[in-house]
């Protein structure tokens, strides 16, 4: 039996070919190991999270390789965001189906690569099998914050802003697009917002440029993956307030603007859509400005979109009539 | 929209039902987080690895389910193990086809907190998704090594005594006998010999007794999961080195050995097939017998099977004439 390069199993060439340039990490040993070896940052505690996404369920099966790829990292990087850790890098499991070769792996390894880069979260590991179903992506990230210093979802207080970042619904608006193309002739939205829309579904944006800044100011954060009205509810009961959303004062796109001025009960789609990964905080009063222009300045736009106040973990919108709105399923779940 | 526990989605009351009881350490904050914060003990550094599980792959739709949350979970602590570490915790992701419910989860609970709490390794935090094809179930696990302590493939050294745990092939017989019934006959095995075989095939033994004691004595270690040969073969070019077996000396369980006495053919399976999930290490020849006093003492069998010496990669399996056996398929891989 000849074990030189030829040897080599297929998997260990896939790894080979693929992955191992995206290891940058000297603790990841090129893949060429079973385990990967990280010297923690001193004083910092390490922030975990994985999470998974599957072809059919949280992405197309067309959808290009490369922003699957990025999807399923940036989805932790979003975690890593919220809680205003620092990455320091991930692990990736995939189950690939037969008929997944070069034509899809390469642009993959493409994407992750580009993005490990961007978000300087080297891959340090993972495993690659095989699977009678869809491609099924999970990465675990890890991440530093100092010690004792990690965000949660507990510690909003009243008299709290609740703040997000960027725009929400737009990804659930891009889903819809995907999902039935006469929604775009009913919303008469130019390409370029239909477009932007869908990219928002396809690839979100963590928002790592803020991490520090949370951590300097928020009293609790999140990162919105399940929509808003579900996640603040999540929030509001981890740290036992009530929270208190004024609907127009939600941050929209030109996009989901256009759309909903034309059919307006897609209220309920944009606040109880998943996948927008923007950050939901509560901030003190006093510091909401200087988190606001801190944040700015790294280029991540904030918006004050209601308060905390006392109560028993309930998250309330309020129409513009000061009505409160009742969603039909508050938050997404698959289950 | 009420947003009192009964606003709870699918996902969190089956996270709290199932999982939260299996998350021990405070820093998994019952699950009720988006991450994970654990302080890294000082001094070390951390050990990360991957490995998925696939239902029709890597386990039988039909096996009970507490085994295959033992199974995902132990081929994680088996790579600690190997690479000499103290487990940390650990990250599942989750994909359920759409026919999974408490039937199926109340046992695989059950057998991943058993576990949890007989390896010291709580559950930190994870995912719960749907998807369209087979259970999948990936873990990425944390474990600790001194600074700089790791054991890696690399590192093996001409002169080294090649060792192995336990007893090999067995999982791959018992695999054989999952899926075709006339092996049994044909072995000609007891009851008790079969349901062993079939045994190590479900539940693999992570050989995190000895982690220390590997790491005081080994120059080079990993464990043997795609097969003796292959993965042999792995560490030898990791270590740029030659290893040379005697196949006579590796060791078999009675249930191997009155199987190969029936059909001499399957060295070939017990050589190369996978799931072994025991320790293979490098140690250099002067520490080989505390090393393997130590082990036994701490319950784990160890058998030299071969030697190390200078060369290119290549592990050669030599038979009880001195001939070296040439394998179809040296390595098992899915791809």
């Amino acid at each position: 039996m000849k074990q030189g390069s030829a040897a080599q199993s297929g998997e260990e060439r896939l790894i080979a070919r693929y992955f191992a340039p995206l290891a940058k990490h000297g603790g990841a040993f090129g893949l060429a190991d079973d385990a990967a070896a990280i010297t923690p940052p001193t004083g910092c505690d390490l922030v975990l999270t994985a999470d998974g996404i599957v072809a059919g369920v949280h992405f197309f099966p067309d959808d290009p390789p490369d922003t699957v790829a990025k999807k399923a990292l940036r989805t932790n990087l979003s975690d890593l965001a919220a809680k205003g850790a620092k990455p320091l890098g991930f692990l990736l499991t995939l189950a690939l189906p037969e008929e997944i070769g070069d034509t899809w792996l390469a642009p993959f390894a493409r994407g992750l690569g580009a993005d490990a880069d961007a978000f300087r979260c080297p891959l340090l590991g993972g495993d690659t099998d095989r699977t009678g179903g869809p491609i099924t992506i999970s990465v675990a990230a890890l991440g530093a914050v100092p010690h004792g210093k990690m965000l949660r979802r507990a510690g909003a207080k009243a008299g709290d802003c609740v703040v997000v970042t960027g725009t929400i619904g737009d990804a659930a608006l891009g889903l819809v697009l995907r999902r039935d193309a006469s929604a775009a002739v009913r919303w008469g939205l130019a390409l370029a917002a239909r477009e932007s829309l869908k990219a928002r579904y396809l690839v979100p944006e963590p928002r790592l440029a803020i991490a520090e800044i949370l951590r300097a100011h928020a009293s609790a954060a999140m990162d919105i993956s399940d929509g808003l009205a579900g996640d603040l509810g999540k929030l509001c009961r981890a740290s036992a307030v009530t929270a208190e959303v004024h609907v127009a004062r939600i941050p929209l796109s030109g996009g989901a603007r256009g759309a909903l001025s034309t059919e307006p009960t897609l209220i309920e789609t944009i606040i109880t859509g998943g996948d927008d990964y923007e950050v939901l905080a509560c901030v003190p009063a006093g510091k909401v400005e200087a988190f606001r222009q801190q944040a700015s300045a790294a280029g991540v736009v904030v918006t004050v979109i209601g308060v905390v106040a006392a109560g028993e973990g309930e998250a309330r919108f309020l129409g513009a009539d000061g009505a409160q709105l009742v969603f039909a399923q508050p938050s997404f779940s698959h289950f």
